[in-house]
Order: structure tokens, then sequence, then C-alpha cells
């Protein structure tokens, strides 16, 4: 079922978090998220197969899919994109995606399917044109992918992170807001640390959110983070946090 | 079609290098692989939506498809395994990823598809048994994805490595072996800089391969490095490298 993240009567956030069967374990809880500003409408991380139907029944509610302007995605990974070929096929979408995927993205599709509908966001970051506002690509490199953008939305000062600030939770709990911080964190630090890159470029991502007018952090994974004091809470949490080659020794590659 | 990389008349390994169209731009090059040992075979990176018919034709002139044991997935990519859905539907093979990917191989597949068959390479490595030999699966950790494993085939003692080597070529030119290194080093800087994390993990990786009888370097992209000598050169250029984070500042991070 379609969670309103807000609406304005205008300006429609939908996430939608129980898509995906996770109940077996085989595979891994994801939000995805439908943007809606005047009738102009954007998917951003839709997913991969087992999503796409039930997202273009409920994208028929706010407007035709066929219609549909964008695939916002922050990488290539296959929980963010594999669906991607269903929508090339039935709307007329733009995919847009770091300027270091826009070559991979193809190999989701039929051939010739992907031609000319792949844009590539810029290391820098871009603003994107929706209906009446405009989203903002914001640079977040290796954290956890090589090209990776978030998505802030200046309407609702959400800031939609990917897979920062991901939990792995069950879709039953995923709708849920983080209520205490201490104890969220044991649903967190392991993937963190493991495929967040370098702590380095969490400081500097750090820093640079700071000067965002961010209501809620929005991750592709569990729950989010909502008011300015958790998402404060967040940001504080990751900047110190050792991740990825930090922890990385020669002992982690020997001849098995 | 096929290139035959080694051929003992028991044990085989091919190389597909033509399958992906390229040609136009859109879609990156890259190479598929099988292995045959004694009727047994495997797919290592078998690639997207466009190399699956190609590849499958091919297989039936070695063994009944049906009966492909394993496909070994470096990691989790577009380019690597968007096709893996279609091969759970028409073989019995299991797919051997790195633990840290097994969870979102599902999301290639149409539910229920992948429910026990991917299984999970332990961040150590593993001995693949296949035939009458045994693969070896090698730590290559943000090489460039956070969980990846490269392929060690001890009978013909090619390393496929995936990413790491890759050159940016056309299919045409990916079937010659690297003859000069000095001038292939451009086909391969700028795709080794931002791609690979950093120079630590590579000189860590360096380390490794340097104690295994290695005869040849095949990536997944362009072109290989035949022979003890230029294998050599690509270890002793990767290992001074600076990478991927260690080339990022906060000016990498800034508001768009």
């Amino acid at each position: 079922m379609a969670i309103e993240l807000f609406n304005n009567g205008r300006h429609l956030c939908l996430m939608f978090d129980d898509l995906v069967d996770d109940l077996s374990n085989s595979a891994v809880q994801s939000n995805q998220f439908m943007i809606v500003d005047n009738g102009h409408g954007a998917l951003l991380d839709p997913g991969g197969n087992m999503t796409y139907n039930a997202l273009l029944a409920e994208m028929g509610n706010y407007f035709p899919p066929k219609n549909l302007e964008y695939i916002l995605a922050s990488h290539a990974d296959p929980d963010i994109i594999a669906s991607v070929n269903k929508w090339m096929i039935h709307s007329d979408c733009k995919v847009l995606i770091s300027n270091l995927w826009v070559r991979f993205v193809p190999h989701f599709c039929s051939v010739g399917n992907a031609e000319g509908r792949v844009e590539g966001i810029p290391d820098e970051g871009l603003d994107i044109p929706l209906g009446s506002c405009a989203l903002k690509a914001v640079p977040a490199h290796f954290m956890h992918s090589e090209g990776n953008f978030q998505f802030y939305d200046p309407v609702s000062k959400i800031l939609f992170t990917g897979d920062m600030g991901a939990s792995i939770v069950s879709h039953k709990e995923a709708d849920t807001p983080v209520a205490d911080f201490q104890t969220h964190i044991p649903l967190m630090e392991g993937f963190h640390r493991r495929y967040m890159v370098s702590n380095k470029v969490c400081r500097y991502w750090v820093h640079m959110v700071r000067q965002l007018d961010v209501e809620s952090i929005v991750p592709q994974h569990g729950r989010m983070f909502k008011g300015k004091e958790m998402v404060n809470q967040f940001l504080d949490w990751i900047e110190t946090l050792p991740c990825g080659v930090d922890l990385l020794t020669q002992e982690n590659y020997r001849l098995p």
C-alpha cells in the first residue's frame, strides 16, 4: 500500500515498502518512491522485477503511466532498476543515472530499448525539472556505488538517500520512522560498515548535507529518519563511522 | 563467435566478445566466459539480456544447457548477470556470488525463481568443484564492487578478473591480446581511476595474485593480458595507481 510522505494537493511524495516478497528471506526489502508535481511524475529507484506490476497499478491513480517522465536511479544495482526494461516498453520515460552507469543500463534491456533514453548525470549533480518544481540530484559517490546520486525534493524537504541510512528490517516495519536512534543502530551498522566505501567520503557527504534544509532522510531500505533532530543524529553517527576499505587489511586478500 | 582460450580435449575455456550490440555506443562492450571440464559446465559473468540467446546456442555444442551447473558472478552489475532470470528458467544452475549480493540477485528474477538457487561466497573465497577440477573464487572486494570475486582456473592458469584490467574497446578489438602495455594504458586508465575504489586494496590484491601461477589475466571488458611478462606489467601498473576515493575531495561533494 502506498505511504504518503508528503501531499499539499499539488505535490505528492509516495513510498512503497511492501512490493518485494522479502518474507522468504531471499530478497532484501526495498522501498520505491513516486513524486508527482502538478500531474507530472517521476519514479525514484523503482526496483526489480517484483515491483513493476504494483507500481504500474498505483501510478494509474495519479497520471497515465505512459506519461511517466523520469526514472531517477541512485545507481545501477538490481534492487534499484532491474525493472527498467518493462518501464522502457510501457512508458515514454527517460532514465537519469550517473554518467558512470549510462552504458551499463542497456544491459538490463532488450536490444534497442534503451537507445537515446538514458541520460547521464554529471559527477557534480543536476537540477531536474518536474512540473513546477526542480528536484536536485546530489552527489553521493562511493556511498556505496562509484557513481551514486541522491535526490532532494525542495518542496517536501525530503532527501531520498538510496543506500545511505538503510536498515535491514522486514516490509512490515519499514513504514515506521526511527523512534529511538540508539536502538536503531544495530539494524544499520553492519550494512554501513561493509557497503559504504570509506569514512573519508562519508565526512564530505555530511558536510554537504548540513547545508541543505532537510526535514527527512528516507533511504531505499528500511526506516526513515523524520525531523531535523533525527536527521542530525544520523549525520553525526555516519560522520565518524569507519567503513569499507578503512577496515580491510592484507588478511582480507588471501588465496582460498 | 566463441574464442578458444584453452583446450586440452577435457578442459575448455571459451570467451565471447561480440554478443553485446556496442556499435551504437549505448551499451558497453563486455566479455562472457564458459568453462567446460569433462562435460560439466559453468558460465562466468554471462551478461545482460542481449547475450542470452547466443550463449544458449553456443552452449548446446558442448553440453545440454539444462545441465549448466553454475553461474559464477564476480558481482551483481547488469552487464554481469542481468540475464540471470532467463538462466534460472531454462536451466537447473546455481548462482554463486558474494554473500553481500545473495539477497539482491532475486530482484533480477520473477517471484520465486531464485529461491534456494543463489549461494553466497564467503569473503575469504571458495574452491568450486567442476567436473574433475576446482575453480577458485579469489577475493577482489572493492574492485570495484564491495563484495567482488575473481575466478582462477588452475588448469588453464587463467585468472578471470572481472572489471580489474578492463579496457574500453569495441567488440572488434577485444579478442586481440594486449601487445604493447604502454600504448594500452590510455584504454584502461580512466576506468580504473574512477571505478576502482582505492589504491590500498589494489596493493593487497597484487600481493595476493603474485602468489598464484597466472598465465593470463582475462578481464570482462576489452583485451586480455597473455603471458607472465604482460601479467606482471599489469600488476606493476595497478599496484601504484591512485584511484577511487584516493582522488576525491570536498569539491566532489557540493550541492548542485
